[in-house]
């Protein structure tokens, strides 16, 4: 199970396939957010009023919507089978700051990616990343997978192309490969990168030309501009 | 003044121009962080020996550092005359989110962009924004104007290209307008947009083509976007 909380979070799970078990509301957020509410007690299991108190204790921000929810975590397995090979995808390694995954996987469905592939790094279900990810991950075709390079290889094999995102000059420019077909384009840790099996699952090796001195872009700026060329 | 912490951030104001007013350090972070601090010590006017309890009371983190800085701030009016008619620049009107705000100044810098232009919106110096620029504030040429659309009906007079970013499809693409020359982009407050009077400056109204359901991009991945396009 996961917890979400947010009038409009709540009613963009009770709108996409995710399984809502129990709705807790308060009376003032049954007034003020009626139309979310109403959406999301028509799909939850069950529903409980609750006073302003226990909203408070429920939540994680200081003045809360008094809105949460208890949802069922999305099969593992089910979305596995849905890749396309001649989709685009963004996969993360090890993207630890859940702020950072929740904005990748905002500008993900925002430009139209095919889904995203998660492997290691912050549970996809952190109260942070869902409220930078504004409920596309209930929309979004997230994969998870354990073994990254082994699924990747797999992919590569199908004829995807694989780009590994690495800060490095002599990489190829990430506006000078195929962009065309199937690419899955990856992103790695904030601190370490991608890891060398999955460099070597990729097929290239490619970069963001950089000519400041910051040392590197953040996760969440090298994904979006990543994304935008895999979609432009 | 201003007031950062953190062993390489104070470093990186020492190597740029800001003047260094006091430095705090501990013992511990004197031994820990010796090249760092020794470059601090050699520009700041004066440098004071602090516990391990006063730079927990000075510290914004729960593992502080031990390294604190107190800097001059910089001189608004310098930066307006070093603006390049034929340079890119990004102008953040209203951006409130300081860690927003800070990812796009690093990003910026790293790409290579010639200034950020600022007007309104949260504290250039708010800590969290210092922390989220990783020193590139120092570094970049940062413009802070008062009368944002009467100093962009001044660029566009010269001949630059000023493009307001909206989430509107009937505007330019993005993709689609001519970024040769100087260019500003122009990115908007995070839930109200550009402003009217800004939005009429502007030589163009560009967009970022969305597909997905995503409402629209965050302000930073979609800054990142758009100084992209200026520089790729």
């Amino acid at each position: 199970m996961f917890f979400i909380e947010g009038a409009r979070l709540c009613s963009d799970a009770a709108l996409s396939s995710v399984e809502i078990k129990e709705l807790y509301v308060t009376e003032n957020a049954l007034n003020k957010y009626s139309d979310y509410v109403r959406l999301v007690e028509n799909t939850a299991e069950r529903s409980f009023l609750v006073s302003e108190e226990i909203a408070q204790k429920l939540s994680d921000t200081k003045t809360p919507q008094g809105v949460f929810c208890i949802c069922k975590m999305l099969d593992k397995n089910t979305n596995i089978g849905k890749i396309k090979y001649n989709g685009k995808y963004i996969a993360l390694e090890d993207v630890s700051n859940p702020s950072n995954f929740g904005a990748v996987i905002r500008t993900a469905e925002a430009v139209g990616l095919d889904g995203v592939i998660v492997s290691g790094g912050c549970d996809i279900y952190n109260p942070k990343s869902q409220r930078a990810a504004m409920g596309s991950l209930f929309r979004l075709n997230v994969i998870e997978v354990d073994d990254l390079p082994g699924f990747l290889t797999e992919l590569a094999a199908k004829g995807m192309s694989v780009y590994a995102g690495v800060p490095d000059s002599n990489a190829h420019k990430i506006t000078e490969v195929d962009m065309s077909g199937g690419v899955v384009c990856i992103i790695g840790n904030e601190g370490n990168g991608i890891s060398e099996e999955t460099c070597k699952a990729a097929t290239k090796l490619v970069t963001i030309p950089m000519k400041g001195r910051a040392e590197s872009l953040n996760a969440a700026a090298a994904a979006s501009i990543m994304i935008w060329e895999m979609m432009r």
